[in-house]
């Protein structure tokens, strides 16, 4: 076990990102021109010159979580209550209040307690998770930042009315635990009102972005994953994305490699393709971070933007299976991004028989975590040869420390692409129609006029369009 | 339960395609306009010409499976077999020989026995399956149409061995069923070699059209599916798709209106959306069909392509805290497709609480299932306001019956597609490279050249790009 306090040990353990396949001297008209990148250096400086300014300024929160010394001790001491208490961990939450603890629990899981992330809207999946519990042995962590999100709610008021049934009023109150803004919100009330021991979710942070906080820290916790090497492996990538030349810098150098293909080479699509099962959680955490946090209908000053690239999860290599036929002969309008576990810690050896037939003898004597390195690698080559843009990330191993990097690392990036698309990546007002929406259909007092849009809507439908 | 051999009652459980969020006179600019449908007719007609002669001439095998009575037949043997001797069935299999069997259990499981689709390669995922059986109470089902599919010749050398050493020889060869071509390929010589039950493949069908073949019956079948109800889903919307009109036609108008919308709207992106967990693995297996059919580098008449819309699966309502700022506000370079369950058939009651709370007193007595179609139309809705193209397909319940309508529209709408693009559904030529490359890394015989290939691509690397 490396001592991650120690700089070779850390070292040894860093993430590296190899963008040979992004730039033109690889892949020719489809790459980005070094010229691109030094043409866009200005642009690079400010943005870099503005987000320190606005650290500095306490604007960017999530910036510090690798640092939040109080935070974490609260979270430690409530994860060892909760680790007494229960075999089981249910988050109810949605989007950014559940796909962070998914990553983690799909990387370095499975544990014990066992963590369930359940942000299924859906009576069969949400019944099938209630149905498997013990509920004596089970504490409930509901998460929502606003204290209103609807999909939440709804379950913590089937919850809510399961525990008050099963086991009375007073137990009920020591089952579930509260994450939410520490000032407002319906959740916050009823903290106040009913008692909950409850977590306080930093002002300013946007839930996409909070992983690193309680929201992804408790969880962890409880499960007995060691989140002070997550954090420092997010401390670790912070220093390195300080780097003021871009070429030596993880975080700006793929924000901007990825905008510029975005931009200049219309792009518009990112393939993540981890070649490890147990990051496919994370790649769904980064799906989201990418996709909300770019995709704007304004710029930071009120120009039409509609910009935004479109992240894709594929899980190598049965993600080969159904899509690389498009990558390599579909139009040339994606990024590949892999990411490669160089160490799986685990190996299933393939063993040698049918030495006689060229179809199967070659297989015999290596192993299955071999075979996949490889095929992510032929892949990755493939694409180069084919002149597709892909970049890789390799981890030397998959640990709480390296998984801190990976999610900062896009923190990060995503931040900096932000400032060269010039939109502002921690809001989502696009969202908000469907909820007013939503709420009509529901009949929430307050929302006639969106009823009435809703009727409108769906009285402008013609008829023969439907078959 | 309604009786699926009278048409009033298929009539009430037929899937129906909404395709006004398509259109011009909803959505403006973004939308078909219905003159560039007119303008199609003359290539509507002619594609439908060509197809319609090919499956006569039996070029098109996809198109009969609904009528196989005696490949259904030996499946129904083969299954009632196994289902006396086995409480788990591995699908070892990977692409179009698990994604159509995953869709299958998904949406219809769980069941008994259990039906495990292990498409991992990666010693973590198939170690945690393999960890987990009783072999003397399991069966695998090695499927693979060459005969030499890399990852599950692997998986299979893995399991042999394993049940070599636990079960020995006899016994072994009773908990393998082989499902591979009728004459080729190194399975078939196999089970001449060692007298293994199997199933035979079609010739010339694609796996990914094969969901209706042996290769997901069998499993379908010993899990207690009701096959032939699937079948007749299929078969009825067959008819459905031999209509002239197209306005009429299902499949050939969601083909026609995605290649306008692709083709003449710059819509490269196809978001599948199901409202329904269950649906999950459906929207992947529609991702595998709608990529590697479409994305070619070639016409049929040899001029080049690079050709295709990229399927992105999004399961709703989570999916909208991932992609719906990204939908909404985004660049208008997509199309949603929704998929919805009009009764879900299991519903989890909200219980009503906190009434003097405006965000959450609106929610009890409701429940989950309905609010979850309530997402859905807000959403569909949402999309429509904001000109942003959507069709929505509304499934009454989701059954054998509606689920064997699924594969079969979206089978036909591609197949329909692929002519408008002139590109062969069929085939995927594109993914040979990386095979190539992965045989070299791996020391294959007669993958010298290969070798050097991979060198010199990996020599060309600039060390300055790795950070």
């Amino acid at each position: 076990m490396p001592d991650y306090r120690r700089r070779t040990a850390r070292e040894a353990m860093s993430v590296r990102l190899d963008v040979n396949g992004l730039m033109g001297e690889a892949i020719g008209a489809a790459g980005v021109g070094r010229e691109e990148v030094d043409a866009l250096a200005p642009r690079v400086s400010e943005v870099g010159r503005v987000l320190k300014a606005r650290r500095s300024a306490g604007e960017l929160p999530f910036y510090e979580l690798p640092y939040e010394k109080d935070a974490v001790a609260r979270v430690r001491a409530l994860a060892a209550e909760v680790r007494g208490e229960c075999d089981t961990l249910v988050v109810l939450g949605i989007g950014g209040s559940a796909l962070g603890t998914r990553a983690i629990i799909s990387a370095l899981g499975p544990t014990a307690p066992r963590i369930i992330v359940a942000d299924h809207v859906d009576p069969w999946s949400f019944g099938a998770v209630l149905d498997g519990l013990d509920l004596k042995r089970t504490t409930f962590n509901v998460i929502s930042k606003s204290g209103e999100t609807i999909e939440t709610m709804a379950q913590f008021l089937i919850v809510r009315d399961l525990l008050l049934r099963s086991l009375g009023a007073v137990d009920y109150t020591k089952r579930v635990i509260i994450t939410t803004d520490a000032d407002q919100g319906a959740l916050r009330q009823i903290v106040y009102d009913e008692g909950f021991r409850d977590l306080a979710l930093p002002a300013g942070l946007s839930g996409r972005f909070s992983v690193l906080s309680s929201v992804g820290l408790l969880p962890a916790a409880v499960a007995g994953i060691k989140i002070d090497e997550m954090l420092a492996g997010a401390a670790w990538i912070d220093v390195r994305c300080q780097e003021a030349d871009i070429w030596k810098n993880p975080g700006h150098l793929l924000g901007a490699l990825l905008y510029l293909a975005d931009t200049r080479h219309q792009q518009n699509i990112l393939v993540m393709m981890p070649y490890s099962d147990r990051l496919t959680g994370f790649a769904a955490w980064f799906a989201q971070l990418w996709a909300e946090s770019l995709a704007k209908a304004e710029t930071l000053d009120g120009y039409p933007a509609f910009v935004g690239q479109t992240p894709l999860v594929a899980v190598g290599a049965k993600g080969q299976h159904s899509l690389l036929q498009l990558l390599m002969e579909g139009p040339v309008d994606k990024v590949v991004g892999m990411l490669r576990v160089e160490d799986h810690g685990r190996e299933l050896p393939i063993a040698s028989a049918y030495a006689d037939l060229d179809s199967l003898g070659y297989l015999g004597g290596t192993g299955l975590g071999a075979l996949l390195n490889r095929q992510q690698r032929a892949t990755e080559l493939s694409l180069l040869k084919g002149q597709r843009p892909v970049f890789t990330l390799a981890l030397p191993q998959l640990n709480a420390f390296t998984l801190g990097q990976l999610f900062y690392l896009f923190e990060v990036a995503v931040v900096f692409a932000g400032g060269l698309y010039r939109v502002d990546p921690f809001n989502q007002p696009g969202i908000e129609v469907s909820k007013r929406l939503t709420y009509a259909l529901m009949g929430r007092k307050g929302f006639d006029e969106a009823r009435a849009e809703v009727d409108a809507l769906l009285a402008a439908k013609r008829p023969e369009y439907i078959v």
